[in-house]
């Protein structure tokens, strides 16, 4: 790995391409100098690589040719190079060591692969970029590399990430994000998707799956459009009831999987945009459980950082000492 | 009501308008002539006195002015004339008792209206349509009007109607076939939508569903996407896992409904179209439950005919017997 007084980190997912550039300091610590945006995986019209540069040349331009680390879809079959997931349990030793590497234009780029994991049902579940959260939470306080703990990460698909003494055990993903976008724009529920959020109809709706019967997701969906037929729910507040009832089921079925037992947590860590976060929050304090919020953009770029540092230790042991030889 | 040989029974949902011109027997039962189509409720362009002349005008000029007998969502808020929901419990009787009248063009108009009823957990529910479907399999056997009997309506939305005595007592809806279109058509879960039935994937979902934890639905769904991953679904047999998935979510809640003991039943009825049908009937009978499938064109013209004759009886009832006067 050269070395270099600026990286580039690349958070590239689905929807968008979120750029970085870091100085790194004397112990190797990264700061993030500026920040640019880009089209997303599966976005992309032209290559990859036009799209990365067009990003990031300002850059290139001021410092020179400068290594990238990218991480998330763009590492998966429909990105640029397909890496394979790191099966777990794995820690940041594991997913450092495989990290691909390739040249592009004279710049060394780095995939930092994503997450395999093999549920007790024999499902398989994967991630690709939440691992990044998850490493940078663990650097968060040395209590976090030791006991158990679990890792909500809700968004698009919600990640229940278990930590067992500093390593990542396994994870679920539930697609509570995408249900929700799906079932607000094109579904019969929904009538006004511009509403504003309104809390006594989401606690409403997280109260009713809490409370409701085995396995009654499918069941309880229909009752959005029935509390609006009977004046339960205004057509403004029908959202706001759905994301409860969402959420609720998420927070509910997390709460009763046979892969850890909830009620021998303590807390649960939420990593995810704010007001998500505090949904989250909110619900899994109807079940006893505490929880504490970490800011996604923090925990990501603290786990490129660990990443890096993780390189640049292993290649720094591994190049013979020539001053001796 | 008029005397006439001839009636029209309109089927008007939200996507189709189905009609039938039906003669009427000496005994007042009905018997199907000729059909024809139109556009759905939610689909008709001018209005909907126009839509439904241009589809039983050719009718009207061979048989005069006709009884129009409609169901469906053609009584709802979207409709052409909203009827209000009968509470269940109910029977034949009071749903005939409360059909809407009204005249257009010289035509006597009837709207049945639709049904609500109340779940244990407080949530309402409401059909249009399928109440037809019901009071026709009532009529299908003496044993049907007494005793618990539980009817299973799959299609966009599913429908679980509990029968006691004769009496529709309540019912609850599952957004089975919605979640299902909009998953297939627009989510991250199915790349080829148009791929034939795959019997051993959709029982590979089926059985997932069955087997998992209490309320995982929402935490089970990824595996759509991760088997295909993982190499143990290819594209083309993620739909029909998709199904398995969902109609055995939808069996294994309505087997667990706190409205009536699923454990009692000696049998399921399914009305329903024929492939449909008989996937619900395959995932019901894993657990131990016999089905039995009626179709439902027939049982929606017999539940219009015991309509028809429950309100020609009425009339005859309430007309005084001149001759004796």
């Amino acid at each position: 790995m050269p070395i270099s007084n600026y990286i580039i980190a690349v958070d590239w997912g689905t929807s968008h391409l979120r750029a970085f550039l870091c100085r790194v300091n004397d112990d190797k610590h990264l700061t993030i100098i500026d920040k640019a945006n880009g089209l997303g995986v599966s976005k992309v019209i032209h290559s990859f690589e036009k799209t990365l540069f067009e990003c990031i040349n300002p850059w290139v331009h001021q410092h020179g040719k400068l290594p990238v680390f990218m991480m998330g879809q763009i590492g998966s079959s429909i990105g640029w190079k397909e890496t394979n997931y790191i099966p777990c349990p794995t820690q940041l030793e594991d997913i450092s060591a495989k990290c691909v590497n390739f040249s592009c234009a004279d710049h060394d780029i780095t995939i930092i692969p994503g997450l395999s994991c093999r549920l007790y049902n024999d499902m398989h579940d994967v991630m690709r970029g939440e691992e990044m959260q998850v490493l940078g939470w663990l650097q968060q306080s040395p209590q976090h590399l030791i006991g158990n703990h679990l890792i909500c990460l809700p968004g698009t698909h919600t990640k229940w990430v278990l930590i067992k003494s500093g390593q990542i055990v396994l994870f679920k993903t539930a697609m509570t994000g995408e249900l929700y976008d799906l079932l607000s724009t094109q579904s019969i529920l929904i009538q006004e998707n511009n509403a504003e959020f309104n809390q006594a109809s989401f606690q409403l709706g997280a109260d009713f799956t809490l409370k409701s019967e085995q396995g009654s997701f499918i069941h309880g969906l229909f009752s959005v459009r029935s509390k609006q037929l009977f004046g339960e729910l205004s057509h403004s507040q029908a959202k706001s009831y759905l994301s409860g009832l969402l959420i609720g089921s998420d927070v509910r079925a997390a709460m009763n999987a046979q892969e850890w037992q909830s009620s021998q947590l303590a807390q649960v860590s939420i990593i995810g945009a704010k007001h998500l976060s505090q949904l989250f929050s909110q619900v899994l304090k109807v079940h006893g459980i505490n929880t504490k919020i970490y800011p996604v953009a923090d925990m990501t770029l603290s786990g490129f950082n660990s990443v890096y540092q993780q390189m640049s230790t292993s290649l720094d042991n591994n190049t013979p000492d020539t001053s001796m030889s």
